[in-house]
């Protein structure tokens, strides 16, 4: 129920600070959405922030307002990548079922975020473009991301859901092969990404030898 | 047999044509492995010709002289890497045995080849780093390589030695699962380049879920 206004109301031309939050918050987002898909397609060292005001048609004062220089757009893209996989990981560790059915459930999640514009920022970063400080931050995010699915392969090797692999190998091997969707997929390609995860974490766990 | 020499023969001090060439071919080959070790390990644009120089005791003239500016020096590195690639593909297309027989033996020999300097930095090249007549090269050859991949797999799925597979969808993951090590691997680590080769093809092979 709507509280009566008195008859005489002029509707107010000002925004509340809630509006005037919200704005800010869509605007930096979209700011965050241009530079990450201006980094993907052009690459880190060859885009000029610039580019990405002009795009927007504003000018690069705004963007430093909104997100600062180039190197901290940069961190706050992986970042945003970043958090996408931990999050995966922590749901799927936190649900039921055996190692290989919750594995593929990661997989699956890991596969499709390799297609959103910040995760496949991550696979494009490498450390160099980073500041030390930046890439020793990135670095221990990454190897957070590595350890949980690592554990995930060791629940499932222990319950024997999972072949008894190397863990570390398959590990490294999983995030490599579901990793490079971040490089070769063209969004505008003919298969979805929801078909292109199922294909490639079947690929994965079923292997390419034929099963009886 | 060697010619008899006369009592008064002096030794010349005097290179023959033929140890100029070979002395010229071994600077040039020094000089390549330096320049792709180093944009390997700081990434090209924080490589400087200089820098790679200055490891050899040389001057930049002297880069320039054997390869080139630095551009030119990239696309030699990466042009070696696709030709090692390029070379296994049709020594492995001309051997004799079933599709997955003959599609292990080019995964063994790309995953090996991916923990070779020239190699890894085509892994780690970006299109971004080469000029438009570069990019289009490098796209062309590499194509060539995924075609003689996603031959071998055809191959195999035609003779049932490979599980009936998307043909496009298997070589995108295993050159994905097979490229990562050219970005993780350290060469001092503790597994041999031969070892996780041979786990890597293992896994894909078999995949994760256990077979009976």
């Amino acid at each position: 129920m709507t509280a009566a206004l008195p008859d005489n109301h002029v509707p107010s031309p000002f925004r509340t600070r809630e509006q005037r939050s919200a704005e800010r918050a869509e605007k930096r987002e979209a700011v965050l959405r241009a530079a990450v898909r201006m980094f993907n397609a052009r690459g880190f060292h060859a885009t000029s922030l610039d580019d990405v005001a002009a795009s927007l048609g504003i000018s690069k004062p705004t963007i430093y307002h909104y997100l600062g220089n180039k190197e901290q757009v940069l961190i706050e893209c992986v970042t945003r990548g970043l958090e996408l996989l931990s999050v995966a990981a922590e749901e799927v560790r936190a649900a039921p079922g055996d190692g290989l059915t919750r594995l593929r459930a990661f997989l699956h999640r890991y596969a499709r975020l390799m297609m959103d514009d910040y995760c496949r920022c991550v696979v494009r970063t490498g450390d160099e473009s980073l500041s030390p400080e930046g890439a020793a931050l990135f670095r221990a995010r990454k190897r957070g991301i590595d350890q949980s699915l690592r554990a995930l392969i060791a629940d499932g090797v222990a319950d024997g859901s999972i072949a008894p692999v190397d863990v570390r190998m398959a590990a490294f091997m999983l995030a490599g092969a579901l990793n490079w969707p971040g490089r070769w997929h063209d969004p505008a390609g003919p298969m979805s990404p929801e078909a292109i995860a199922d294909a490639l974490v079947d690929l994965l766990i079923r292997g390419l030898a034929p099963r009886a």
